[in-house]
């Protein structure tokens, strides 16, 4: 397999993960977030988005968008649940990571972390922590009373909302008021086969 | 069963199109879109993102995320893939769909038809009408030599982009350049089972 990758971003480690916990190998193709005048060259065809991941299967088939990769790849394993409706809840959990964790805290991350334009970017900052402290109550409130997102197990719910959760210091945000999200974050990063972003 | 709904919402409207071609009997719960205030009381406990749709199950087990619960009661039919990388791709239309087509458009929607303050909102709408246009873009080129979007047969995916794609005019987009996209919308809405947004 060949994975179009960006080495900073969460949406990319999700799938270095999880790709590492099934023993997967797999090629690298590294692609810039900053300047992205190559992507239609390299992914057109390949991602309508012309966005990191995208997976080139053996096959020579695509696949995009990370949840949908993680799904395809663990669909099978212990990282998806077997129960119906365990497994659409693993869904609505990754459907919340890219609709209430991902555009507020990847997108203030970029602009903090990777471009270093925190004063640029200040009016917008304040919509997007706003609207990542929203996710991350939701996400302490659920974990109050609970290990993992989903049922009694870790999988690839775990995996898609920790991608940018366990960055969110990076994005100007506090965790301090997240007791429940920090102690997930360690359960997260304590388990064997995590790999770290930077891996 | 039980939907938490509102009737203007593109995310409702797909469950309940799916509802009906299921021929699943519902009860409807009707929540404002635009006074919240009461959403905690309603939806606490059922849905971390306290948002519509929220479905509650016979068994009185709750699920959210519009695109998660379409996967829920339609997998096994004949609306999600059996093959599992189309099953996957599936999933990748719907991620993109929350993830580029529902924060563009259906957030103009309802700044222009829904709130009435397309002036109020001209600077944001720049940037939305850009997201949305992009958006566009990605499933026109993907439309223009196939009838569906996933494989050769409509499902779970064509209801979810249809969602918001089919009531982008009343965003600010025009959808004249968009033909492939268009017959698609025609196509979607000429099949038997199909339900208006206001039914």
């Amino acid at each position: 397999m060949r994975l179009y990758n960006n080495q900073d971003s969460g949406n990319c480690w999700k799938v270095r993960q999880l790709l590492a916990l099934l023993g997967i190998e797999y090629e690298r193709v590294e692609l810039d977030v900053i300047d992205r005048s190559n992507r239609k060259d390299v992914l057109g065809g390949k991602n309508p988005a012309l966005r990191v991941p995208t997976l080139e299967l053996d096959n020579g088939e695509y696949l995009a968008e990370s949840n949908a990769i993680l799904w395809y790849l663990g669909d099978g394993t212990e990282y998806v649940p077997t129960d119906p409706l365990e497994r659409a809840r693993a869904l609505q959990w990754m459907f919340f990571e890219q609709y209430e964790v991902e555009p507020n805290i990847a997108v203030a991350r970029f602009w903090i972390a990777i471009l270093g334009e925190r004063d640029k970017h200040a009016a917008e900052l304040e919509g997007k922590w706003r609207g990542g402290k929203r996710a991350l109550d939701a996400i302490e409130g659920h974990l109050a009373d609970r290990d993992w997102l989903v049922g009694d197990a870790f999988s690839i719910a775990d995996i898609s909302v920790y991608g940018y959760t366990h960055v969110a210091e990076e994005a100007g945000f506090d965790l301090e008021p997240y007791p429940a999200v920090r102690a997930w974050i360690e359960r997260v990063a304590a388990r064997p086969g995590y790999v770290p972003m930077e891996a």
